[in-house]
């Protein structure tokens, strides 16, 4: 028969992001000062403490395999938090350790999609889940956000889009790309609703550590007995420990879906690796790790309100104050129609393609999150670059012109 | 609408070897000394040089992200070793690192199965296989194995199996559960048969270092460009650097395959553990690798050899000798129809559970590999718990009676 690639393999829709990211690398690699603000990952290391206990697991020879779904200490500790942190209550066998919280999110899908299931993604989001949920046979349906609500969708804003067919709801609290927080009240109608018309909530919660103005982190997992059996949250160890780099995430979810997800992990992945797994165990409980965090937390904030002013005092560029993660998304709509060169600034794409060209400054463009006039700027970067990335933003934009 | 988990995760089959194992863990955890032939594993920890690496990237913070396909080191690394030493031409663009060699075999049947392709498997086969091909869409089709041929499925064997839906063949030479390997001419003929009947080959060479009496390993993707074009090449860092722990496998294919499998990657599970690759790329390159690895490929044989005769020295049992991995399959069918008190063997189920219940011996039946009469032993393990476990399997077939 003919040895063509799978057609699921080939729908794969290639990350817009990957184009400006690729023209980045090879423009500094021909000697250009590019300034990123394209990075979704802290610009920290991994703290000394939580190095220190991978230091151990190597020295202990602790290189075999773990169980499938994670190590039983570090099951343990990750209960101990969701309860400490977000006053939930579950056993390790809920608790599915991944290569990731991607890797969690994807069997998640897998273990909870029929071919057709829908599942509903307020935008803008994170690119990978529409392509995920397309991955494992679901169909993304997608909830657009409004700018005047902050991007906050509600429950009144979903229910529209419920049908019979609707399976799950992604929700991102704190949100990639933009920030926005969703609060306990709206949490609550959307709990109801996902209860009344019987669909789970995949609550990606992988920013709560990065919260900002006295904001509260809630778990929608946490307001009430059927949500909690509705809800499979996602977290790990990548944003708020500076791990992202050791591949650990994980899932606590009602057991028969942990089962599900368990079985499925035990035969097309294995377990996540040991190491990493040890070191987890020490970043959730070591005495430290709080203070470590905060250090973190705090200077991400110090970044955040430098940014936004900065952004906000370029004539034609608005940016909304994030309450949460690394990210902000500056409107640049206020530009559109104007001229870099003979080149018409018509949308995200050529706004963050001329930038790069031009004023040497990547950022992603909101296509790449399913959402228009905006672009995402990572400020999980130094001080230094955000003045120097700013400037030439500021720069770049006064010399656009009215005609080509 | 319905709450229940997917219909492909509740297709899963639980695991045989499962039972076992947490069976015998439960014994352990009651105090009793159950010697294991169960691990698929070796019993050696990582060696130093590997782990000092580890250290070194942890003192580095080599701590981020690395690319989803992995670091260019470690895949130039790869493409380096599998010159050497299989006389295979790949760039790193072929080459995609993965979370452990499970995940580049899912990854590979998700990029070439559309739903209902069949895939030719030879038994006794690995217990994942199967499952894999089930879970990306596939139908597996067993080629059952004849003892007489030492287990060693020929291309005459497969022929035919071969339909107009034959999208790929799994090879796993050295092999597990079994230990036998293909030689050059076995492999021409299957190759010839691929390419004759346009499917692809997916050799899993996890095991090509583990390999004894001087057999050669003969990766079929060197057998020339037709062939190459049509094969994806499995390895991995577990079993000849005793890394199992470090979840690095790899993955070699034509360039329209590694890119469709580097897309997928990039949305489900991201990168592998970054330290994981910095230690392989020396486990891989540094001068002290081969010596380390053939220290290890001794000791493996010397408990072959010794097993395999003391095997074969109880009466009612009988086990070929294997030519590589780090298994023996002992044939256990000479003692079906006698009984242990008042339970009858019938297979290698009840001849397992048996042994594990009254003679403190854990091994793997081996319905777990899709085939009946044999049980798996790992000889993963010091020559000590060889002779103890033996000698109880000796006395508990010598304890088997005519009548209940």
């Amino acid at each position: 028969m003919s040895l063509e690639i799978s057609r699921m393999c080939a729908a794969i829709s290639p990350s817009p992001t990957l184009a400006i990211d690729a023209k980045a690398k090879e423009m500094r690699a021909g000697g250009r000062d590019v300034v990123s603000f394209c990075a979704g990952e802290p610009d920290f290391i991994t703290p000394a403490y939580i190095r220190d206990a991978a230091h151990e697991a190597l020295d202990m020879g602790l290189t075999k395999y773990t169980p499938a779904s994670g190590t039983m200490d570090l099951r343990r500790a990750i209960c101990d938090k969701l309860l400490r942190d977000n006053g939930l209550h579950y056993t390790p066998a809920q608790i599915v350790v991944s290569n990731g919280a991607k890797a969690s999110l994807y069997e998640t899908f897998a273990a909870i999609l029929n071919p057709g299931d829908e599942v509903l993604i307020p935008t803008p989001c994170w690119v990978s889940y529409p392509e995920m949920v397309r991955i494992a046979g679901g169909v993304p349906v997608l909830v657009e956000g409004s700018p005047e609500k902050g991007f906050v969708t509600e429950a009144c804003d979903l229910a529209p889009y419920v049908t019979e067919r609707t399976k799950a709801l992604i929700l991102n609290s704190p949100n990639n790309p933009n920030g926005c927080v969703w609060n306990r009240a709206q949490l609550e109608d959307i709990a109801a609703l996902a209860v009344e018309k019987g669909f789970y909530v995949v609550s990606d919660e992988i920013y709560e550590k990065l919260i900002y103005d006295g904001e509260e982190h809630v778990s929608i997992a946490s307001l009430g007995e059927d949500i909690y059996n509705q809800t499979i949250t996602i977290n790990g160890m990548s944003k708020a420990y500076a791990m992202t780099g050791w591949r650990i995430g994980y899932t606590a979810a009602p057991l028969a879906i942990s089962k599900a997800m368990g079985s499925l992990q035990s035969q097309i992945a294995s377990g996540s690796n040991s190491i990493a797994q040890y070191a987890s165990v020490r970043a959730l409980t070591a005495p430290q790790g709080e203070a470590e965090i905060e250090a973190m937390r705090a200077a991400y904030d110090e970044r955040r309100r430098h940014i936004v002013a900065r952004l906000n005092a370029i004539e034609g560029i608005r940016c909304m104050m994030p309450k949460g993660a690394f990210y902000a998304m500056m409107d640049v709509s206020g530009v559109f129609g104007l001229y870099d060169g003979d080149v018409e600034i018509t949308d995200s794409m050529t706004f963050a393609a001329q930038l790069l060209e031009h004023a040497d400054v990547a950022i992603v463009p909101g296509k790449a999150f399913c959402t228009e006039g905006f672009c995402r700027m990572s400020y999980a970067t130094s001080m230094e670059n955000i003045d120097k990335g700013v400037e030439r933003i500021a720069r770049f934009v006064a010399s656009l012109t009215q005609k080509a």
